[in-house]
């Protein structure tokens, strides 16, 4: 079997820990396995690089991005190569390499860079050479300009399945702090459950939606391509039986069910331009300004006056992006000449998923019914087809999810 | 005029530091000077990082160097784009490049590489793109592997030197945490003198020997190349008088003197392969091995027994490279049969120096009797044209620099 396993921050927290995930690599060997391994900062490290960088740029331009990128990229630098190291010293050949160094083609959006092409014929060359290769996940490189690209926070994961799909990988094993994809935040309720299954699609909205086990390129990534993803825990035995595994919506999942999970975020951001004369093309001017910035827009809602000739359009945005977000809305404050601009991020976004919704009807009313008899308000809500999201108080967050975990069953 | 502005560990050691050095580059862009930037890493980064390496690794294969030179290379690619950053924000066109972006083509000796090419006139064609560049110290790239190399400590002196002879640059500013090359130490004794002037041959001899001011092969390269340094501290006003500038021997020196600076190490260990049965060929098995190792010596001594059989070989090299040395002797043993292996880090080497005592003698009389006044022993002596070295026990090496100084007269 050709694996890659993908270790994450606190999985590469310091030496020790770094000592206990060659030993899981050590596991795979041991089994002949060929193993391509990636690997994540040390948790805390990229914070620290870009707390340097705020202190010394605003980090709007993508001249400044292109240095962000080339700073923050060292993290992943510095713990690749000593995974190489230490499974050197267990008398193993491993090599570390960097982005630029197999190459991981991106393209030019500096911070938030998109793989373009990996050469997995290399990377497959280098596994005739070497026992296991360790690769410097969240980077890449801009071909053309000859700059470290990064793409964005918690790329390491996407890193992985485009490396396993790259080389056509059997399996892509995650290991982060947490043993699988629960039905909601266990820090919230204890009553949340592990799944053994997910499909790509819920574990997409998923982590859209807040949840944090996966980044939302690499689940969207892994469903493209196929990739077969298992989610595990760093600390602790692995068997068949851990972990979670992401499955084609045609598999056979086992444990049927309406609604897998709850999502909850607090990392949104919700903007109000108050009060625009209305005229053809607003809406195409504002988010046509926010797409320049490569601000990413989550919900959307747009209100008319009563008498039709004032519109206010309300959206929510990453917190990470409001600054671009504000940086785009100046840029054309004098064409769509808003009133007032509101920025609220005391809010909660909270989403059920769950790819049985499709079929079953009265999930949404489910959902506000139950917030409704605990007196929460609605301040926004968006739909797909296997997900609700509402934004509500951020105060009224948590219990939210409980109540909800509940009204739905997935304590079972 | 062209300028390479090189800064130290200290100069960039935190962020208003690194804002610091920014209005030093401004100084030089105001008076329409043209500049390249060479940083090293925030003091203290770059130990932390060796010592993440020496937790995982013996460090002596090759193989573990790649990693190491991978890993501790991200110092300076930190600094050199937070710099960049900094420079941006105070409006100049500012790019930072990396060793292997330039490229700085380097040998593949990895964690003590040679610079062999630097592509100078893609530099000075950046130049044109940008008001400023910036360029990491203290790495470059094995072209042929597409691995990072390091140039050993203190490197960064080094890549502003080959940068500076590279470019053809009028100057090569060296800031540092000191005002200028010092007769000796001034921690050690407050009569210490900064010189306004030194010939790179004595400053040569005086890095070699202990002072840290310069790496020594940035000083044999400037030397070669004839590039015009002058070493200034990053804290104060920079005038015409300030600092040390490194000349050329036949340029005059305003101020003749016999001795030039006392330098003081205490990073040398002695080894002593005892009681060898005499053969040919003995030293060359043994200084073989260790050039093999990249193991640099410093000073040797043989001793025969009176009956001629056997023989004593002592030598001093630094404690950085004693695991490297001890490996080499260790594949020697049943060839060269030593009795016992001495090894011995309780020293110092105490030299004087100066182009001075070419025409002189009685140079090495005052100092030997100097220290003999004092009762300290000489363990070992070498000398060169314009050096004289003695090893002493390491508890004498303070008090061995004053009485030393004083003698010579180096207070004026």
């Amino acid at each position: 079997m050709l694996i890659v396993q993908k270790f994450g921050g606190t999985s590469v927290g310091d030496i020790n820990r770094i000592k206990n995930v060659s030993k899981k690599v050590k596991l795979e060997l041991d089994k002949k396995n060929k193993v391509i391994v990636v690997v994540s900062a040390m948790s805390g490290v990229t914070n620290q690089l870009v707390d340097y960088c705020n202190q010394v740029s605003n980090l709007i331009k993508n001249e400044a991005l292109i240095e962000y990128d080339s700073i923050v990229s060292t993290g992943e630098q510095i713990t690749c190569g000593l995974l190489a190291l230490e499974l050197q010293s267990m008398g193993y050949k491993a090599r570390s390499f960097l982005g630029w160094q197999v190459p991981i083609k991106t393209d030019e959006v500096h911070s938030k860079a998109r793989i373009d092409e990996i050469d997995g014929e290399y990377l497959l060359k280098s596994l005739d050479d070497y026992d296991v290769v360790v690769i410097a996940g969240f980077q890449g490189i801009c071909e053309k300009t000859k700059r470290v690209s990064t793409l964005g926070r918690g790329g390491s994961d996407t890193s992985a399945v485009a490396i396993a799909a790259a080389v056509n990988a059997d399996l892509c094993d995650i290991y982060t702090d947490v043993d699988g994809v629960y039905t909601t935040d266990p820090r919230i309720t204890d009553k949340a459950r592990r799944l053994k299954k997910v499909t790509y699609e819920e574990m997409l909205e998923m982590a859209y939606s807040g949840s944090k086990v996966l980044q939302t390129r690499s689940v969207a990534m892994a469903m493209a391509h196929n990739v077969r993803v298992r989610v595990l825990s760093s600390f602790g035995e692995v068997n068949e039986n851990s972990g979670t595994i992401l499955v084609n919506n045609n598999e056979e999942i086992m444990e049927r069910r309406l609604i897998t999970g709850i999502s909850y975020s607090k990392t949104d951001v919700r903007i109000t331009l108050m009060k625009m004369p209305d005229h053809p093309g607003l809406s195409a001017t504002i988010f046509g300004a926010l797409a320049q910035q490569e601000v990413n827009i989550d919900m959307i809602v747009q209100n008319i006056s009563a008498d039709g000739k004032f519109i206010d359009i309300t959206f929510t945005t990453s917190k990470d992006e409001l600054e671009r977000a504000k940086h785009a809305i100046d840029s054309i404050k004098d064409q769509v000449k808003f009133a007032e601009l509101k920025i609220d991020d005391n809010i909660a976004k909270i989403s059920v998923i769950g790819v049985g919704m499709i079929s079953h009807s009265g999930v949404a009313h489910t959902m506000f019914k139950t917030l409704a008899d605990k007196g929460i308000n609605l301040l926004l809500i968006s739909t797909s087809e296997i997900k609700i999201s509402v934004l509500i108080a951020k105060e009224y967050g948590e219990l939210a999810v409980r109540v909800l975990h509940d009204a739905y069953g997935l304590e079972k």
